[in-house]
């Protein structure tokens, strides 16, 4: 059902404040779509938070606790701060832990601390621990209601222990074996519990194959395990060994688009990853103006090669018609290069060792590519200023697209091999460092050509 | 463990062909791991792929089926024609149905088929219904042994069935219920059925609310819709209604990465997405040159322009030392503006109605760089070439910064509205144009304010 439908029954629903109607709104349509309804009339202010926050209300405590994480955060926070620290608790008690963890992170400090008040201490201290993990680690991402098992519980115990911990857990579908200090022995599914024999016992049947994350490491290292492995969800391990949590496959799939938001931005000089509608001005400014400044003293090497040259240019001004053409062809068969080699190495694909042979083929390439393009040209350069200049345009054009695409190929490997993000190997820098090097070739060329009318 | 490792444990079991050992290594290691490890082997020829094929023959069956969907369709194919017909009827006979049809779609005619022959019939069908989808469709990526259960089952028989079907089912963690049509009527999950009465039926407990794709969409609307509603699996209808196969969220990973990849690689002008290792070289050729050729005759307008104002650029050399930083700069911000807006697109982030406000702001953070770029050129201008040309070269830049960004903002726009893919609008694209434009607003300034030396 398209979304302009919801909006219209959510503002019908906000008029007659009908607790019945509202609860089977929410059971007959997807939570995510709910809650993107909710937020459209939220953005557009024809319901103020507040209000939207008492149609909220009307449900039961579990739908509550499912539907708020599909909201923005930025929502969230607003949205929490219309309801009373009680109400709070109650429903943040029923969230999924990573997500409660997040929405308290955003309150104001003393609704913070209001809101855990009213939480049991054991809920109160798995939200001080998994807000205490840094922004963009693991234990950031993960979450702690994850479901144990005992290597002695036969099967049949541990079906129905699962079944007694479903609705509190983040999943049931992989359970985790520990000893009595967390520590993982193996892990078992849903899935192999209900295939196995009742009377073996779970530790029989369990996977010792143990693939986990540190609580400490990057986000991007649990969502590219779970993908490489086809994981429902990822054990957590602290330094101790000891097991803090489980990454979801949602969460995981989060985490790659964001990254690979990161990685386009980043190809064109802006590192940003986020909703560009709800970005601030002054955000998006700091973003960008970093790069353009830097490209513009980059650009200084293109105008001092090209002032070096001032009089061959004097003598044949013709020569500037190819200037954009040339330089040009170099930056943009260099940006594809880059693109290329940075993806090649974000993904993985390309290790070290690899390089060498990569970049035998990608000269090769660029011969071809180079041939191709010298020719297009110097029939231009035939039309425009005749023969020489063809012969200075075409060997220009050969030389440039393949130092163009030897630059874009090098940088992200130099800038990795200096523990540089080798996605800062910009389309846009690696423009600019071909442009220099094409004019200097360029007016080389043409200066060592056009100095011998005898040549062509 | 690392790869090294394994791939000496893999030489070892192909020196002492020892079943028991090799039956033992795979249980020992992620399945993903193992087929890294022999396509390690097999890349560097320190194994054929007869003696590969030899290994794979020592573990049983059912692991053979589970390991093969790792390997990459190029080596699934050399392994496989190392197989007799029968072996690898048996074998695909257990894999899941999706990988099994990519598999048999890289086979010989020939060998292809013999080898349904050695299928029964359903299998067969099965397997020539999928290879008939289209490459990019959702029925390409989907797979039919998804679990069904009839609506006036009880929970109890459900979960009894679930559990005989268990291991033919990619998985039975979501289940479908449908009628003797196949008409999907619901969905419930085993978590679900675990925590429902036993003597329920089936029909009491299921969720209504259908999210569903239909066979011959694109596979990025599964992959989004998975992503969006948090899905497991995501039921596939086809024109009929009838459900056909479920996509599941391990697939739809894989297409969102894909996805990403390309954007990225379109956003340097290449469209490509596969494995750069193992790209050909004619295949990157061809990828690259058509773009790199079309842009040459985008640059011509540059050239034109420069050709255009050659007395101004006769008259003041100078000019030309800052050609390529303007031009540069112009590129550089549309290049920004456009990354941003094809991907806020691509996203869904950004839909036709706030474009006008999304425009609106971006000509305010453009006017905002434009100022900083004028005040840091206009000093260069003063050092280079006096207050005249300072006062040409801080307005150039004020001026191209707002249009290159302008075209950068505008150009995905027009191309969506015109059902071109917006990620066309690569960042070569729109520095080319934003090139052509900049350079004639600069002459154009350059000669009105040089003209007049009372200015200044």
């Amino acid at each position: 059902m398209s979304i302009n439908i919801m909006t219209q029954d959510l503002m019908a629903l906000h008029i007659s404040q009908n607790a019945e109607a509202m609860e089977r709104f929410v059971e007959e349509h997807p939570l995510a779509d709910c809650a993107e309804a909710l937020t459209e009339l939220l953005d557009n202010q024809r319901l103020t938070a507040k209000e939207a926050g008492q149609l909220l209300l009307l449900i039961s405590l579990e739908k509550q606790a499912a539907l708020f994480g599909y909201f923005s955060l930025r929502w969230q926070e607003k949205l929490a701060e219309e309801l009373n620290a009680q109400e709070l608790a109650q429903m943040t008690e029923l969230m999924p832990h990573d997500e409660r963890a997040d929405l308290l992170t955003q309150l104001e400090p003393e609704f913070q601390h209001q809101v855990l008040q009213q939480m049991d201490a054991e809920d109160r201290r798995d939200i001080q621990r998994l807000v205490s993990y840094p922004e963009e680690s693991v234990g950031a991402l993960m979450t702690s209601d994850f479901a144990t098992l005992d290597a002695h519980q036969t099967v049949e115990e541990a079906i129905n222990q699962l079944r007694k911990i479903a609705s509190e857990r983040e999943t049931i579908y992989q359970a985790y074996v520990v000893d009595e200090q967390m520590h993982l022995q193996g892990t078992v599914s849903l899935r192999d519990l209900m295939i196995s024999e009742p009377s073996l016992t779970v530790g029989k049947i369990m996977t010792q194959v143990l693939i986990f994350v540190r609580v400490d490491e990057a986000q991007n290292v649990a969502a590219q395990a779970i993908s490489k492995y086809d994981l429902l969800a990822l054990p957590v391990l602290d330094q101790q060994n000891r097991m803090v949590g489980i990454v979801t496959y949602d969460d995981a799939m989060d985490v790659a688009e964001e990254e690979a938001d990161r990685s386009i931005h980043k190809s064109a000089a802006v590192d940003f990853s986020g909703n560009l509608k709800d970005a601030s001005v002054g955000l998006m400014y700091r973003k960008r103006v970093f790069w353009l400044v830097l490209l513009v003293f980059g650009n200084l090497f293109s105008g001092a090669g090209i002032a070096y040259f001032e009089d061959t240019i004097q003598a044949y001004v013709a020569l500037v018609f190819f200037l954009p053409l040339l330089i040009g062809s170099s930056g943009n068969a260099g940006a594809q290069s880059a693109t290329l080699m940075v993806r090649a190495i974000a993904t993985g694909e390309v290790i070290g060792k690899d390089w060498a042979k990569m970049l035998a083929k990608e000269l090769f390439i660029a011969g071809l590519l180079g041939v191709t393009m010298a020719i297009a040209v110097s029939l231009l350069g035939l039309w425009r200023g005749g023969p020489e200049i063809a012969l200075v345009v075409a060997l220009t054009m050969q030389i440039v697209v393949v130092v163009g695409s030897l630059v874009g190929m090098s940088l992200p490997f130099i800038l990795s091999k200096l523990k540089f993000d080798p996605a800062s190997a910009s389309a846009p820098l690696v423009t600019t460092i071909a442009d220099a090097v094409g004019v200097i070739i360029y007016f080389s060329v043409a200066t060592s050509i056009l100095d011998f009318p005898a040549v062509g």
